[in-house]
């Protein structure tokens, strides 16, 4: 690959369809851009697994992107970007890919930065809290900054159950949260992206003063700003972007799930299947 | 292959830790006969995925267990035994093995059939019961039973984070049984291996009249008799059979978290990584 075209598609990647949130963020913000979306729907989820095996994954998501010549790679995937970036960055360039890549965890981090938060709580899968990624690159930015981090593993579940507004995900969100009810964060990174369905019974758990940072929001505008300055910014015009999904599981049951994320935006969605070997 | 060893291991696989009950089972009703156990850890949960992902994970499973000699194939996953198990079947006759195949819907079934139930209830994933297999099989067996299927997708990550005594349990149990509550069913049958770890939550919803059928204690005692009537039972001696454990991911995280599973049983335990491809 040499010169990376601007009217390229933006590749995206997630274990599920957790990641169509950044989707939906990146429709509202640049309508105008093609967006190829993959779901690794066969393996999914990434959250209780080794760091070898998500490294590995997420590598064969990205490289099945590179294929459909993507002008960049945004790993919506929470889990994969705590645990494997630096890997598939190495592994791309050792294969002559000079195309850039943006996770979502660098990006939460730094749309909490201009907050100057005095103490943030992070939430996501088992995978993300113990990679402790979040951790450091608070701790990178904001040295004086107290971060708690809590792993949450039926969260997931409970959205893609289409649970998000039911009392049980207000308990498992209480269960979760307990340690910090008593002397709560000023800021809640959502590091997960299941979580901003959960937003509405998060805010009955907590004190309402609390910032709630969405990544899938984070990275949209981080998206833009790194096209702009790379010179990779498709030219505005008026008509929307191709929009392609593809699903290393059944098309029919990604489209049929896709519904929880999406709240009825990019519908009729047309899916392709992508095997992931 | 031609002909079976009696002294061969019996192959029991899942997609995860959930076969460790039917291990467990084994290794209390068989205790001279070896195991060797596969997880495919890396590409679990197989309960939202379509029948052909199952299928072909399913099939490569087996084909792994059969690379180690195994004188029998456990499917101890129910949404494999109830999506593919006549796919795998076929795939292993036309390789030309000839190794029996016990699922555990086939057991639980059976195990049901002398009890003479009016009214089932099957708990399940939403691949399991999507698969229409426990209502196939209890109607050719007992005709005149009225049957019930609920499908309990956040069942299975509540016992794997350690909840299935935990409030958030009850409330799961009850929002999934409440179309049965008004009209209980005589008896209630656990189309999942990770539900026998809830049957006292179970128990503080459902009338206490209510039998439990927990199939991996079924497919135990199937696996002995198919043993017998084929010729292939080891000769009972004292000594223990040999226990060995395959992960598709890091064999480190299967020790831990087979603990939930396994409540000290087999342990310390080795476990040996095998890719999944």
């Amino acid at each position: 690959m040499n010169k990376i075209s601007k009217t390229a598609p933006i590749g995206v990647f997630d274990s599920g369809l957790g990641g169509l949130t950044v989707v939906a963020a990146l429709d509202a913000l640049l309508p105008h851009e093609d967006i190829i979306y993959l779901g690794d729907t066969a393996r999914v989820p990434y959250g209780d697994k080794s760091p070898e095996t998500v490294g590995r994954f997420g590598l064969e998501n990205a490289l099945a992107l590179l294929e459909r010549d993507v002008k960049m790679i945004v790993v919506a995937c929470n889990t994969v970007s705590a645990t494997a970036l630096p890997f598939i960055q190495s592994e791309l360039e050792a294969r002559g890919f000079r195309v850039p890549i943006l996770g979502v965890v660098d990006a939460g981090i730094e749309a909490i930065i201009p907050r100057n938060p005095r103490k943030i709580c992070v939430l996501g899968t088992r995978a993300t809290i113990a990679s402790g990624a979040y951790e450091r690159g608070i701790r990178a930015k904001l040295p004086d900054t107290e971060t708690i981090s809590i792993p949450c593993p039926i969260l997931a579940p409970i959205v893609e159950d289409g649970l998000a507004n039911h009392p049980i995900a207000t308990s498992a969100i209480k269960h979760y949260l307990t340690p910090i009810l008593d002397s709560p964060p000023d800021t809640l990174l959502l590091g997960c992206t299941h979580y901003p369905l959960l937003i509405d019974a998060i805010r009955t758990v907590l004190p309402p003063s609390i910032t709630i940072v969405d990544s899938s929001i984070a990275i949209a505008e981080k998206i833009r700003e790194t096209l702009e300055k790379l010179d990779l910014a498709k030219i505005i015009d008026t008509s929307s972007g191709r929009r392609e999904f593809l699903s290393t599981d059944s098309p029919r049951l990604f489209a049929e799930r896709a519904k929880v994320f999406l709240d009825g935006k990019l519908s009729p969605m047309k899916v392709e299947e992508a095997p992931c070997r």
